[in-house]
C-alpha cells in the first residue's frame, strides 16, 4: 500500500520478481460472491528453509500493491516491499523461519487476476473477471500452504488489506495457524476510507481509456484514472505531519518532471510522480478488484458482532496500529483486541506511537519497537512461551524475566496517565525509502525500560509478593498498569491459565511480549469497557490508585469486571507523613526517595486508609481482606493501621 | 465549500440569484501575479439597510462554492448558504447590520470569471482566464464597498476561502474595517489540503471535454472530473466520525440514483449525488481558478514571518475553529493567533467542540456557541465596547457584567485540565441540510454559564479584590484562566489599555467575548509560547496553580512573559487541614463546601506556603510581596501565616 518501488529506480533493471515461482491449481474455485474461476496460478516466493517438523513457516500476506517480492534474495537482489523487518537476522528472521510470500488473488503480478487469460474464452478477464473477497483470497493462499507440505503455519503476518487477510485467517482457518500477527488494518473500513476508494474507482472508469475494463484488446490504459486513484491513495497513506515535514519548507519548489499532471508545488509533483510510477507496473483493473474487495471485507459493525466473528478463533493474536495512522485508525485495532479480550482470546496490542501515517508498518522509524513485538510474538509461539511453561512446568522464558527487572534503574512509576517514556530509537522522521537503513536499526531495544517496572516506593516487589499471596491459585487475573509484567509472570509461573495486563507504556508492553505474555496498550483512564461483567477472578490494581483520574469509576469497573479487586496504595495518614504536615507545615511527601516533589509527582489523589474504607462504606462495596504494610520494616501492621502503615492492600468485592 | 444545495431541490425552479444586484468596473484591473482584467464585473447581494453615518456595513465572504445569495430576502425567497447565521434577529442580525455579500472574482455565479465573456476577444476566458490570488478577489471586493459608499466596514467576515479574503481584509486593508471575524481558516493549507485540491485539478485536466478550458466553445463541459473533484472535496469538508454518523449503520442501503458513478455503498451514492449536482451549477474553470488562489495564499510559514504579516493590521480579531475540522485544523488557526498575541493585537479565539468537520461552521449544531461569539464580538466593535470603555470613561459594558457573574451558582473551578462544561446546546449531530432549525437555535445561550467564574472558596471575589490592589495603574496584564472574565472586567473599568485572558471553558470565553474582552482559547498546560519575553506587566494565575500538572513549567513560563507574575493558591498547612490529617488521619479536604474528596477533585498538587517558599528559593525566583488571608475571617494574615491563612497570595519575578 506504499511506495514499492520509490527509491529504486536505478536497480529496477532487473526483475524484480525473477525468484518468483508459481503454481496452479486447475480445479474451479468457487467464490463467496457467486461465480467461479476455472483456474487459479499462484505466484510465490519463499525465505529459508522448512524445518524437518514442518512447523516454522510463516506466511505474509502483501497490501494492495504489494507482491510476493517481500524481501531480496540476497545482496544481487532487489530489495523487496517489507525488507527493512524479513530477511537474515532480521525482525522476521528467514535464518529461522520458512516464509512464504504469494501474489494474492486478483493482483496483477504473477497470480491469477483481471488481466490473466481466461481459459474459457481464450482473452484476459477484463471487467470478466469475478467479484472476490478477501476470503477468496484467503482460500487461495491457504490452497499454496497445503501445497508446500505445511499442515499448520506458525503465523500469518499482514498489514493493512494484508491485515484483512490476517484477520480472516484468524477468524477461518484457526486450525491451520497459532498466530496472527494484523498490523495497521481494521474489523471494516471506515466510511472515510470507503469513500476514497469510491473516488479512485470513479476515476478510473471515467477515464474514456477504460472502455469498461476491456482496454486489453485496445492497446490502452486508463492510465490518468489510475494515476489519480494513487495520488489520492498516496495522500492517504501519509500523515498530516509527515506530509508537512516532507514538502512545507520548499513548497513551491517541485521535482522537475515530464508529466502530464500538475507540478506547480513540490507536493503536487510528488504525487505525479507516484501516479506515473504506478501505472507503469500496476493494472487498473485489479485496482477495482482489490479495492472492493477490501471494501466488502466486514467483520462486524458492532462489538457484539465482531466478537462473534472472532469467537471460534483459537490463534494468539497480536495488535498493532500506529497513533498517526488515519486511514485504517488505532480505535479500529483496538475494536478487534476488545472483541478478543471480551471473548478471552489471547491477544497482545500495542498503538506505536509514530508520525509516519498508515505507511508506518513500513518504514524503519519505529521498528525497534514493532520490528520487536512481531519477533517476540513469532518467538513465543512454541514451546517456550509462557502459555507452554504454565503447562509444562518448563519456566526458563519467566525465570529469564526478573533478572532483566533487576537491572531498572529508572524512575518511571508505571502509574496510568503518566507521560510515556521518551522514545530513544528515533532515527529520522517518515523516511520515504525503505532501503538500506532497515538493517542497521534492527537492533533490539534496550532492555533497561524494564525501568517501568521500579514502583513508587522500592518496594513494589514487597507489593507484588503480598498481592500473589492475596490471589487464589489458578484464578484468571487482570492487572491493570502492569508495568513489564513483575506480578504476571510470577503468576504465570505458579501456573495462572488466564492472565492479562494492560499497560500504558509501550516498551513496557514490548518487555511482556517478550516474557510471553498478553498484554494490551491502553489507558486506564478510559474504564474497562472492553471487558464483560465478572470477566475475571481477580482484578489487581497496584500502586496505581493514587495517579488515577476518576477513581470512583475506575473502581467501579474493577468490581464490574473481576469477582474480586485487589486495590494497593500509599497512606497519606502514615505517621511520618502527618508529622510533615502538622510540625512542619510541609505538604506530605509520599515519594520522598524517588526525587519526587509537590509540583513534579505523578501522584494525583492523596487519600488515608481510613479515607478509602469510608469510601468503600459508602458504596456498599465489600472489604474481604486488609492487609496494612509498614514497607520500611517489611513488616504487617495489624493495629493503628492508618498511623503505622505505609501501605495498604484491599480485597474488595461489589455486595 | 460545503453542500450549497443540498436539501432545497424542491425549490430550486426559482432563481437563487434573483435579488443579486450587479456593477461593473471598466478601468482595468492589475494583477497581483503579472496580466490584468479589462473590466471587472461584481454580482452582489445586500440585506438590512445602511446607517446614517456608514458604520454598520458587514462585508461577508463566501467559500470556495458558494456565491451571493447568504440568505433569503423573505419568505418566498430560497435559503442562502449560511441562512442559519443571517437574517433579521439572528446572530448576524440584518436588523442592525448591513451585510453585503458579493460574488467573489474568478468564480461562476455572476461576478467576473473564466466562463465571462473576455471584452477583448469576444470570447469567453476559459483558460485565458488569468492566475488570480485571494488578494486580487479581496481588491474587487473593495472596490465594491466603495463603491457602495462605505469608508470604513464594521467587519468582514468569512470561513475556510472566505476566511483567507477576511485574513487578507486584516492585514493589507485594515484601515477599511474595524473587526475581522476568522472562521476555520488557516496562514496556508497544510500540504495535506493542498495534496486533495491538486488531485482535484488533475482529475478536470484529465477529462477529455476539458479541452485544456476552451469547453465552452464545444458545447462541453468536463463534468466527470469537476464531479470527481467534488466528492473528493466533500470528503475533506466532513470528519471521519459525522461520515461513521450518517453511513456506517447502512454501509450497503445506497439511495438508488441515476447516476455514472459508483453506486453500490451508501457513502458512494452520496458522493455520486453531491458530484453530479455539483456540475449543474459550478464551472470547471472557476473551480481550478479559485482552489489555485486558495492553494497560493500564504501568510507565511514560520511564527515570525506569520507574526511579520500581521503586524501593521490596526483591526480587533475573532478566529474561530472547529475542532474535529481536519481540512483546516484548529493549530492553524491557533498559529494566526499566537503570531497576533505575540503583536500585542486584539484577538479573541475558540476552538469549538465539534463532530462536523470543516463544514462546522455551516451547520446548526455549534451555532448557540460560535455564533453567539461572532455576535458578540460584532456588536463590541462600537463604542460601547471595552476598549472603548477604557478610553472614554463610559463604562455602561462593563458595569452590565459583575451583574451576570452574581448569578452563577455552579461549581465549575476555572481550573485548567478540568473537564469543559457539557454542551448543552448540542441537537442534532452534524445535519446535512441548512435550512429551517436555523432561526429557532439563534438564541443566546444561557447566562448561566457563568458558574465558570465561582472560586473553589466561594472567594475568588475577595481574591480579585486583593490581587486587583497589588496590579499597578495601567499595567500590561495577562490571566491565566481567566473564567468569564472578572479581574478583566474590573481591570478594564479601572482603565487598563491592554488586557488579555487565557481561558479552556468555550462557554466562559463566551462570556468575555460578551463582555468585550480579548480572550483565547488554550490549555495552560500547554504552555504559553505564543508570548514574548516581557510581554506583559503581570501575568495573573488566580487559584489555579493546584490544578496545574507542571507547575515548574508554568511558574518559570509566567516568569519568562510577565515583568513580575501573581500566583494565589490554597494553603494546605492551614491550621484545620493540618488538624484533619494529624488527629483524624484524614486527607485534608480543602474544597470541603463544594462536594469535592480526594477521589475526585480537580486538585492534583497540594502545597503550603512554606513549601511554596521553597520552591522559589530553589529557583531564585524573588518575592515582592506576599499577601496571606484567612478568607473565612476576610483578614489578612500577618504571622504564623502557613498555620493561620488559607489562601496566599505571591508577587514575584524572575531575580
Amino acid at each position: 500500500m506504499t511506495d514499492l518501488f520509490d527509491s529504486s529506480d536505478a536497480v529496477r533493471t532487473a526483475d524484480p520478481l525473477r525468484f518468483a515461482r508459481s503454481v496452479t491449481f486447475d480445479q474451479p474455485l468457487k467464490l463467496e460472491h457467486g461465480g467461479e474461476l476455472p483456474e487459479v496460478t499462484v505466484a510465490y516466493e519463499t525465505y529459508g528453509e522448512l524445518n524437518s517438523a514442518g512447523d516454522n513457516a510463516i506466511l505474509l500476506c502483501h497490501a494492495l500493491s504489494g507482491d510476493s517480492h517481500v524481501a531480496s534474495h540476497g545482496d544481487d537482489d532487489l530489495p523487496g516491499w517489507w525488507e527493512i523487518m524479513v530477511g537474515p537476522g532480521k525482525h522476521i528472521d528467514t535464518n529461522r523461519w520458512f516464509v512464504i510470500c504469494p501474489n494474492i488473488l486478483g493482483g496483477c503480478r504473477g497470480s491469477t487476476g483481471p488481466n490473466s487469460l481466461n481459459p474459457r474464452t481464450g482473452r484476459r478477464y477484463g471487467s470478466e473477471f469475478p467479484l472476490i473477497t478477501v476470503g477468496d483470497i484467503v482460500s487461495v493462499q491457504r490452497m499454496l500452504v497445503e501445497h508446500l507440505g505445511i499442515r499448520r503455519l506458525r503465523a500469518v503476518v499482514g498489514g493493512s488489506l494484508g491485515g484483512h487477510m490476517a484477520l480472516t485467517w484468524g477468524v477461518r482457518h484457526s486450525d491451520a495457524v497459532r498466530g496472527i500477527v494484523a498490523i495497521a488494518t481494521s474489523p471494516r473500513l471506515t466510511s472515510q476510507a470507503l469513500a476514497f476508494d469510491i473516488v479512485g474507482r470513479n476515476a478510473i472508469r471515467s477515464d474514456p481509456d477504460f472502455f469498461d475494463g476491456q482496454y486489453y484488446e485496445k492497446g490502452k490504459t486508463p492510465a490518468d484514472g489510475l494515476a489519480i486513484a494513487r495520488m489520492l491513495g498516496h495522500i492517504t497513506y501519509l500523515s498530516r505531519e509527515s506530509m508537512m515535514q516532507k514538502f512545507d519548507a520548499h513548497r513551491l519548489q517541485p521535482r522537475h518532471l515530464q508529466t502530464q499532471f500538475e507540478t506547480r508545488f513540490s507536493v503536487g509533483s510528488y504525487l505525479a510522480h507516484q501516479g506515473d510510477k504506478f501505472v507503469e507496473r500496476f493494472d487498473a483493473n485489479s485496482y477495482i478488484t482489490l479495492t472492493m474487495a477490501m471494501d466488502l471485507f466486514d467483520l462486524g459493525s458492532s462489538p457484539d458482532r465482531l466478537a462473534e466473528s472472532l469467537r471460534e478463533s483459537r490463534c494468539r493474536w497480536l495488535l498493532l496500529s500506529y497513533t498517526s495512522d488515519w486511514l485504517f485508525p488505532p480505535f479500529q485495532s483496538r475494536q478487534i483486541v476488545n472483541a478478543l479480550l471480551s471473548n478471552n482470546q489471547p491477544v497482545s496490542y500495542c498503538d506505536v506511537r509514530s508520525e509516519c501515517g498508515h505507511d508506518a508498518f513500513l518504514l524503519p522509524n519505529e521498528l525497534p519497537l514493532y520490528g520487536g513485538m512481531v519477533q517476540a510474538f513469532l518467538e513465543n509461539l512454541d514451546g517456550t512461551a509462557r502459555r507452554d511453561v504454565t503447562e509444562n512446568g518448563n519456566s526458563e522464558a519467566v525465570h529469564a524475566a526478573p533478572a532483566a527487572e533487576a537491572n531498572s534503574s529508572g524512575n518511571e512509576p508505571a502509574a496510568i496517565g503518566a507521560p510515556a517514556l521518551e522514545d530513544r530509537f528515533k532515527t529520522d522522521r517518515c523516511a520515504v525509502g525503505r532501503n538500506g537503513t532497515g538493517a542497521d536499526i534492527a537492533v533490539r531495544s534496550s532492555p533497561t525500560t524494564g525501568n517501568v517496572e521500579q514502583s513508587m516506593f522500592h518496594h513494589r516487589r514487597l507489593d507484588y509478593d503480598l498481592i500473589l499471596n492475596l490471589i487464589p491459585e489458578n484464578s484468571a487475573v487482570l492487572d491493570l498498569g502492569c508495568g513489564t509484567g513483575g506480578l504476571l509472570a510470577r503468576l504465570a509461573a505458579r501456573g495462572h491459565q488466564r492472565l492479562v495486563g494492560i499497560e500504558l507504556d509501550e516498551q513496557a508492553i514490548l518487555a511482556c511480549v517478550r516474557r510471553g505474555l498478553d498484554v494490551v496498550h491502553a489507558d486506564l483512564n478510559d474504564g474497562l469497557q472492553a471487558f464483560g461483567d465478572a470477566q475475571f477472578d481477580i482484578v489487581v490494581l497496584s500502586q496505581t490508585l493514587q495517579a488515577v483520574r476518576d477513581v470512583e469509576r475506575l473502581v467501579a469497573e474493577m468490581l464490574r469486571v473481576g469477582k474480586r479487586a485487589i486495590v494497593s496504595f500509599p497512606n497519606f495518614a502514615h505517621q511520618p507523613l502527618r508529622r510533615q504536615l502538622a510540625e512542619q507545615g510541609r505538604a506530605p511527601r509520599v515519594l520522598p526517595m524517588q526525587g519526587y516533589h509537590w509540583y513534579n509527582s505523578p501522584d494525583v489523589r492523596f487519600l488515608s486508609i481510613a479515607d478509602f474504607e469510608e469510601f468503600c462504606r459508602e458504596r456498599a462495596i465489600r472489604i474481604h481482606q486488609r492487609v496494612a504494610i509498614d514497607t520500611q520494616q517489611r513488616r504487617e501492621v495489624h493495629e493503628d493501621a492508618n498511623l503505622l502503615a505505609d501501605v495498604a492492600i484491599f480485597v474488595m468485592s461489589a455486595k
